[in-house]
């Protein structure tokens, strides 16, 4: 508990630093999202009004187990009864088997429709939690507190929920809005490094999409933990364009930038038990996608090299060479996004502005993968 | 091939009694369902136009492989490069095994948002095939043309999709609407008569909670194929019902009449190998809800008395007694409908009028299986 006190505390530090202390609430019609501290947040009126007598049910991984449930069970005197059902840590555990431990414990503890589920940590938890809550007798309440900055900009927000079946990441799932978010950023403080320069890339991704000034904003602060302006701004962006879109048949579709290429070398390379995180993946799949931008779309070359920049700059080359581009586009066919044996990219036209729907041959995207991955 | 058209011949001669052959558009919000013969009704046109270019996947049981799809396949040309699904018959086969078998299939074909799954069956096939659409790619759409009386009026009108985990009826599922719902009374002429008894007792549940004037009706009707004024008003109390409260916060619970018991029935008798159909379950569900309905509410005497003599007259005494009333009542706890450790009920005040939200005791609950199933 010392430990834990302690992180809070360096955390609270960092977050006066930047002066908010007082929560923020995100403007969106679909999702409920309020970004400061949690104790200061509505967390604790929901608890204390519609759950009141619910069974609360917190769903954790190990690394938040023991870094951030602390915290929670001495702040929140409603939570003291609570039963915590702990995931194994790592996108590998998001499959069917997990859920169904979960169900079993459901059941076990009674759960009804009316309880509630509070998922507690990276994405895998509130994508898995989120998913087993809403299948749950069809959906059980939740509200998701993301601790990694990857779930904070990106997975909590626009109420997909869903986990993987073999290679294929986030097949089974379902859309389903979580009762609130809440996004404080003094979790980070408990986040390694790498976590946090995987988050960093779906920040980086929602200014090539939708902002030229937040991109500029972003080169100078991409060091240490991102402020909460930043953060606000790269929620928004994403509640603004779900709001628009929620079932992803036009608009949202803009998000998927640089996730084709993404979810596929992320998907084949955990099969081959190499670790990497989402977002490294989303990094190398945003410049693949930036060379196909400049090819097919409209992306000037100086702006290609401006992403190419930051991309090598921040991320580490993977381990990727041509002997598995086939197997990569083959993943890629089985991707969500697609709607017939083509190829969908959503891709830039210039830094700021995304276009969706470009249906692509093979030639065009081996041509990419081997600009940037070749010899 | 033959016997397939022997078939249909003997259903078109019986449907022609009833001059059905147009098809009636039923009216509601939440769902769009057809009643009358498949190849009239909005099916092709659909198959046509919204699903011209998406691959159409047909998921059948053992039965409706054999006697329905055939029709299907020569009757709609658009259906000749449909793949087919076969699942396990039968309710102990709607398991997350075999949903996971399917998914496994979907990616094989590469199904994609934007392709057609067709539920061809019974309530198992509906429930089942509509979760395992709503969940692949977080929802691929879906047609449910159901086969069994009790798929028409019950188990394929009202977006409740699910599977079984363990003893636990529907524990997994989703809330989740069909594109459209073909319910082809011509199908019934393939239904053995133990389904035929399951199906009427949802056609009875529909009358006892929401009209005397059509309890009177069924009483004359009783016998045989029940014609398409019957289905259509049967159906048509679901569906007003089920758009006033889609997500069952409160009216939808009415059509819980019977199933707090029934499943509980249900769940047990098939954990033991007892071969059970719903309806059978529901009709005894049904009258130990009634006795419950004359003590705690205010369902007359005589009233109970009509409801009990249909019930003992139309439906064979189920394997129970005193012995498992204890694992019955446990079982109940685990029902969705409950939101506390007392036990939901919906409960007649009258023939025709339902109310929901009874918190009931396990001892009133106990004196109603005495009631019923004592020695």
């Amino acid at each position: 508990m010392r430990f834990q006190k302690l992180k809070r505390f360096s955390c609270f530090v960092f977050y006066s630093i930047f002066k908010t202390k007082m929560v923020k609430k995100l403007a969106s019609k679909n999702n409920k999202i309020e970004l400061g501290l949690l104790e200061n947040s509505s967390f604790k009126a929901l608890l204390n009004s519609k759950y009141q007598f619910s069974k609360k049910i917190v769903i954790v991984d190990e690394n938040t187990q023991e870094l951030c449930w602390p915290f929670l069970l001495t702040t929140f005197e409603e939570l003291k009864e609570a039963e915590v059902i702990v995931l194994p840590t790592g996108e590998e555990n998001k499959v069917m088997e997990v859920c169904f431990q979960v169900w079993g414990a459901f059941t076990n503890y009674q759960v009804q429709r009316n309880d509630l589920i509070i998922n507690l940590g990276g994405g895998v938890v509130t994508d898995m939690g989120g998913f087993i809550a809403s299948v749950f007798k069809r959906g059980v309440d939740f509200i998701n507190i993301p601790t990694t900055l990857l779930a904070m900009v990106d997975a909590s927000v626009g109420g997909k929920t869903g986990i993987n079946l073999d290679v294929h990441k986030n097949q089974l799932g379902v859309f389903s809005n979580p009762e609130l978010t809440i996004c404080d950023a003094s979790f980070l403080a408990t986040l390694p490094e790498k976590e946090m320069i995987s988050g960093k890339a779906e920040i980086i991704k929602h200014a090539l999409i939708n902002s030229r000034s937040f991109f500029d904003e972003l080169t100078q602060y991409l060091e240490g933990v991102p402020n909460d302006e930043i953060l606000a701004k790269a929620i928004q962006i994403k509640a603004d364009i779900v709001d628009q879109d929620f079932r992803e048949q036009g608009e949202r579709k803009k998000l998927n930038f640089g996730h084709t290429i993404g979810h596929s070398i992320e998907g084949l390379l955990l099969h081959n038990k190499i670790e990497v995180t989402h977002g490294e993946c989303v990094a190398w799949g945003m410049l693949v996608e930036a060379y196909i931008s400049h090819e097919v779309a409209t992306l000037p070359k100086n702006e290609l090299q401006e992403i190419e920049q930051l991309i090598r700059g921040q991320y580490e080359t993977l381990a990727i060479n041509d002997t598995i581009f086939d197997s990569l586009i083959q993943l890629m066919k089985h991707d969500k996004k697609n709607n017939s044996d083509k190829i969908n990219f959503t891709l830039l036209q210039k830094i700021g502005l995304a276009k969706i729907n470009y249906q692509l041959e093979e030639d065009v995207i081996l041509r990419a993968l081997n600009h940037v991955f070749g010899q």
